[in-house]
């Protein structure tokens, strides 16, 4: 192993420290992920490690050194950094030595067909990488298929979003594309489409989500657009009792994987 | 009214920055709220306004002149200040010009008694203020009675919280207290104390839930505690079909929350 970087100005570093801009991060189809939880998820998801960045003073739990002794076997590349060097790549308190460059991986609408039983969630100019990153969590978590980033949304590889889905965005199958690509797809593909909004008909606890299905959420501050809403094969509703008029977008897409999970594993309930 | 504040030093607004900071909020047992949208919720629940700020030039809208209009008849002290102090005090892009110095409220849990069909929700070390706000938000949403925060929590007044709550936390109910104070009040209360784990042994969409009853949940990181399990009458599941081995907690109250909502809706669900 090379002897550690200890300059925060080596130029390796710098393209590392540039990879908070999602600039670059889009045109280098890389992103930057730290924690030990993190980088393990990555690894185990089968994501592709460029670099993996080590601090080995901070190093000292058994998995991480398991995570770097494999990651070696792998002749993954390595990137020896001091412990000054590590904090000024890292944004969190007391960082844990170890992160990665990784690469992203997209997957292509146009590839992608629904199979039954399948739950996909689209998501409108989702704006704050925390709640995507708990999104990408759930749909984990509920066994959805993937999700579909529609519009200006946030970056799912931001380190604010990675961090959030604890390291899911690995896992999970992302796509991105227009919403009206996205309903000519489903339209063509069978996939139902079912959007949530304040206005829907349907309690959505008593919907027919139809199989398979795309569940679509607005933004957090607008909702679905009229066209959105007009667009979908059922709208539903999730019952607000107090003064609030909307949840968290991350609680409502919670709320409707998991209904729709139930109504597959147990029609009757439907 | 008087001429604006135009000094960032002036010293009635370093100690509205002071509201920054938890120890001063505690110590004065006020929070700094901004935003139209949610200082016209603090109002509207009926929370107590100390002050009110206001930045006349970025002010335009309609109901936040009306909000204004309001308060100078109801005799609420008003801090007129210039553009540029009002966004030294905002920790926000675009300041919308009105924000508020708003006694906090809290409730001594000895003098609540649980109502039948009513459900509770405690927290243990909450850690994230954006958390807090969205759970106040989805108790709200789903007509949770009220919030009980145990061990060292994130404040829910938290200029985080207020934001991520949209409010909520002027509508809401919460005490604060110990897990050991907790136990004996739902036990002597008749509440049942429902925790929510990895390792429950009940679905949570199958389990009976009581009434009333107290959802527990634990910190972002350890959830529950062996200690806190064993003391609770029910330990429900949320079902995980991924890698992930746990929801954000936001969204696992939300699960849970609505699903206490429908179990008292429509018993025969349960």
């Amino acid at each position: 192993m090379p002897s550690s970087i200890s300059s925060a100005s080596n130029p390796r570093i710098r393209e590392i420290k540039a990879l908070r801009m999602r600039k670059t991060r889009e045109q280098s189809g890389l992103c930057y992920v730290e924690g030990i939880r993190v980088v393990g998820e990555a690894i185990q998801a089968g994501a592709v490690v460029e670099t993996l960045v080590v601090a080995p003073r901070r190093l000292t739990s058994e998995f991480a050194l398991g995570l770097v002794a494999d990651a070696v076997e792998r002749k993954v590349p390595m990137l020896e950094v001091t412990t000054d060097v590590f904090r000024s790549l890292s944004d969190r308190d007391g960082p844990q030595g170890l992160a990665a460059v990784v690469r992203q991986r997209w997957s292509e609408i146009d590839e992608i067909t629904p199979a039954p039983g399948e739950r996909w969630l689209a998501l409108d100019a989702i704006g704050d990488p925390g709640n995507l990153g708990t999104i990408l969590r759930t749909c984990d978590a509920s066994g959805a298929a993937g999700v579909i980033l529609l519009g200006p949304s946030t970056d799912p590889y931001d380190p604010a979003a990675v961090r959030a889905g604890m390291g899911a965005v690995f896992s999970t199958v992302i796509a991105r594309t227009t919403f009206s690509h996205l309903r000519a797809w489903a339209s063509r593909r069978g996939a139902a489409l079912v959007g949530s909004s304040a206005s829907g008909a349907v309690d959505y606890r008593e919907a027919q989500y139809g199989d398979p299905c795309v569940l679509l959420l607005g933004n957090e501050r607008e909702g679905l657009s009229s066209e959105e809403r007009d667009a979908c094969d059922v709208l539903v509703r999730i019952p607000m009792l107090g003064r609030s008029s909307s949840l968290n977008v991350g609680v409502a897409a919670g709320l409707l994987l998991y209904e729709v999970l139930r109504h597959r594993e147990d029609p009757a309930q439907a």
